[in-house]
């Protein structure tokens, strides 16, 4: 290998942040502003790393899905598309953000790189499927989650769609993604944690479901070998007793104290309880390196100045 | 090079009827059905040849403005976003579809397979964008027609939204394709004739337009050094009379004998006109071998025995 190709392998989760902000509409404008931050940082990133970027979906699959309920006239499609959908989208303005980056640094390495649609194998007998617990889509009136064809949870916002959000087992293009940074490609992939397919027989077949997009890139780390898994959000760390007058943000975590704090209850299932579980995966399965770290701190989160790593 | 890097590059150009056929609705039941038998015959190609795939995209496209149209709480998203949305979509379907069919034919060799989204440089001095006259989307009232946002024609079928459709200059990911082609990689790209970008300065940035998609795969089959270019559509091949009791379809083609019907009107505009250009423009950019075919005759196209041929 030459030495380009032996540079560490990062791979950068890109949480909702990166493209819409709280309190933001998520107009076109504003996701490629947002999207400007990161992509800087991963740029430049990128001239001594080889890189994937993986990055969520929900308000963007959440505008599909509230348009599908507005437009009776067109078929609906099933939630695999949706994702499916949102990965040409997402796909298409993180790459056209980095190639934007790569020319208004005028960086050396002009590397090449691809947006990869991508599927998720997951289990069908994964117990989320008897429990559906991931809402999605927009807020139901009291008649709309009463007749809807699917299941529905009143969260504190209201009624919701739910679906499954089962275990990924195995990212369908491992293969192709390894070979591709092999090569030293910049790869984005597994977007809003990948479109969801079990195994019927001898085919694939999408099902209704979304995986958390940093699980999915927890295994995609271990399978096609990550050396770096770092996911970006939208708070500065992983905290204890997060939103109350006493919260603290971790600079480091070991596996058993990550474990206990999870246990404890201290990282929430919506938000930080995924991804502190994603690094526990990532490094527990043989990965080096896991950090949680702000949108705008990738860069001092892996110079060991920011964010919370997680030390084996 | 081994012998299989270099068996012949072949790329398929699949027309809008590989997913939703006339008097359809477009489910996505019909869609993925009525993509087994092309994708059927392109596993099968695969195992002889290297392999890209394009595809069409209007009617997916069409449903995602009409849902636009309908629903008001979303933000719009401008069409270059639409392009890319259908890229995930349609590309997920065929690659699955794929992945399907290799496992249904126990084919021996499963080669790596990928969905990119991919993007089309079009010159923003390019006459199309002062004269749009590419109809998009839904049929609108006369109301709606009056206050549009956008330019509209009064089409045959009503009142609808126009965009430019310039002349496609160069794709984007094409070092990257040349690469993916040469390791063996099946590339599935330029879904919807690619996304739309012109360059500003050192920036890209999208533009409302829409590019031919045969026109962007003949660019695309000029500047990674395809062998093949196969356009596979819902008629037999190119036929001159069409649709008139005389109608017949064309064999082969020479390069003057197509360029004379093409000025005689014989190929439509909106139609075969478009695919009878991207061949001419593919072999007189030094492509081998460019034909018409109907999606289900794929194979024997390839083997002289069905579609129109053009001769150098």
């Amino acid at each position: 290998m030459s030495p380009r190709q032996a540079a560490p392998v990062l791979l950068v989760a890109l949480g909702g942040n990166a493209l819409i902000q709280k309190g933001q509409q998520g107009t076109i404008e504003e996701q490629f502003a947002n999207l400007r931050e990161p992509i800087a940082q991963i740029a430049r990133l990128s001239q001594r790393h080889r890189v994937i970027i993986t990055h969520g979906n929900g308000p963007q699959v959440g505008n599909l899905l509230l348009q599908q309920e507005c437009c009776q006239d067109v078929p609906r499609l099933p939630l695999e598309i949706l994702v499916a959908q949102t990965q040409g989208q997402i796909g298409y303005m993180i790459e056209s953000s980095l190639d934007n980056q790569f020319m208004a640094l005028g960086l050396e390495v002009f590397k090449p790189l691809v947006s990869l649609i991508s599927y998720v194998v997951v289990d069908r007998h994964d117990p989320a499927f008897a429990n559906p617990d991931k809402p999605i889509g927009p807020v139901l009136s009291d008649e709309q989650a009463a007749g809807a064809p699917y299941p529905v949870m009143r969260t504190a916002k209201g009624w919701r769609r739910v679906v499954a959000s089962p275990q990924p087992i195995s990212i369908v293009e491992k293969r192709e993604i390894k070979r591709l940074i092999g090569m030293d490609f910049i790869v984005i992939c597994c977007g809003g944690g990948g479109i969801s397919v079990v195994r019927q027989g001898r085919h694939f077949a999408g099902v209704d479901a979304v995986i958390d997009k940093d699980l999915a890139s927890s295994r995609l780390g271990l399978e096609v070998g990550v050396d770096i898994f770092c996911m970006a959000t939208d708070v500065p760390g992983a905290a204890l007793d997060f939103g109350q007058p006493g919260e603290r943000v971790l600079d480091s975590l070991s596996l058993a104290q990550a474990r206990r704090h999870l246990d404890e209850g201290q990282f929430h299932a919506g938000s930080m309880g995924p991804k502190v579980r994603a690094a526990l995966m990532f490094l527990e399965g043989g990965g080096k390196s896991a950090l949680i770290c702000s949108t705008s701190q990738i860069e001092a989160a892996l110079a060991g100045k920011a964010g919370t790593q997680f030390v084996p």
